[in-house]
């Protein structure tokens, strides 16, 4: 019963991830999205998108890592990917928060999840890389049909968007193509800065 | 191509279950939770709890489940669990909205989808049970911690409750023990009502 009771204190903590605000607004909204919301969005994109990776991968290892690659924001807190000063600090910033979060539960549990986000944050294997282009896409996609959203508010330039996004060149040719095809539609409509 | 475009289609619709609110209100808040954190949260709890299952269960089926259970949301809205006349034309009105929202996907997917969703309402294989009682418990979890939340402003009986969460008593015997422990602490605390 102690190891179930440590365990809920973990699951109560994961509520606050429901108040962790991203930059990204919903679409059609000024609300903007907390890490809950994105990190479900993006775990069903992947049951949806998986097939067209270039490699096969384990799906359900993917969806793993996205439901808990934002955990450690609950100590460490958003950093806008496009903040340069804010992603100084991020790593050292994170990996303490790691420490933290993953600390609440039972070792052998603390270290399926820690491993999970290690390799997330590493973005190497096929799953680690497909992992991150759902996670840069779906805020895009939020950009895109938002009339450009964070791209305009804070004039970012296109090549930065395709930078951010280049993790899906190497995961996916097929969704790569459509990245491709939704950021120059997206120029030429006056929704990233032309700067 | 076009297959991607319809599959996007799908996934900007997505993003409204961060609007479909829930009677649920976060823990020490009044901001009511929506699908997209409830089916996070219950996602998360499955990698932490599902050790906890009395028969081997395959965690990841069961994370999908219920990472899609309340797509129907989307064209049915949310139900309250203890509504007994919501709850009367409930699943007429979610089998149509299955209907719709799985036909967005191309065959082979909406199949996937379709089946897994059915396996969940079915509440038969041991998947399903285990769904069920992560889906059942996590908003029991806020109540306790809000000071009695729903089950309060609703005033809603013990023996109701009890009869909600009867899935994880043929799930987990673990956790069982533990959900009879917080309900009656729940109880002695005045947290639920005593009608």
């Amino acid at each position: 019963m102690d190891r179930i009771l440590k365990d809920m204190e973990f699951i109560v903590q994961l509520d606050k991830m429901k108040t962790v605000l991203r930059q990204t607004q919903l679409i059609g909204s000024e609300q903007r999205e907390d890490d809950a919301q994105h990190s479900w969005h993006i775990a069903v994109m992947t049951m949806v998108l998986s097939d067209y990776a270039d490699e096969k991968i384990d799906s359900s290892k993917v969806i793993k890592m996205l439901l808990i690659h934002d955990l450690v924001e609950l100590y460490a807190g958003d950093t806008f990917c496009y903040d340069a000063k804010g992603n100084e600090d991020k790593k050292s910033r994170e990996m303490e928060a790691a420490d933290k979060i993953f600390g609440m539960l039972d070792e052998n549990k603390a270290k399926e999840f820690r491993s999970l986000w290690d390799e997330f944050e590493d973005m190497e294997t096929p799953e680690a890389l497909f992992a991150a282009s759902m996670d840069r896409l779906q805020p895009m996609l939020n950009n895109y049909y938002n009339g450009g959203g964070t791209w305009k508010k804070h004039e970012i330039a296109q090549r930065d968007i395709f930078k951010r996004i280049s993790p899906m060149e190497k995961s996916s040719k097929k969704l790569w193509e459509f990245v491709e095809f939704m950021l120059d539609d997206a120029y030429n409509k006056g929704l990233i800065s032309k700067k």
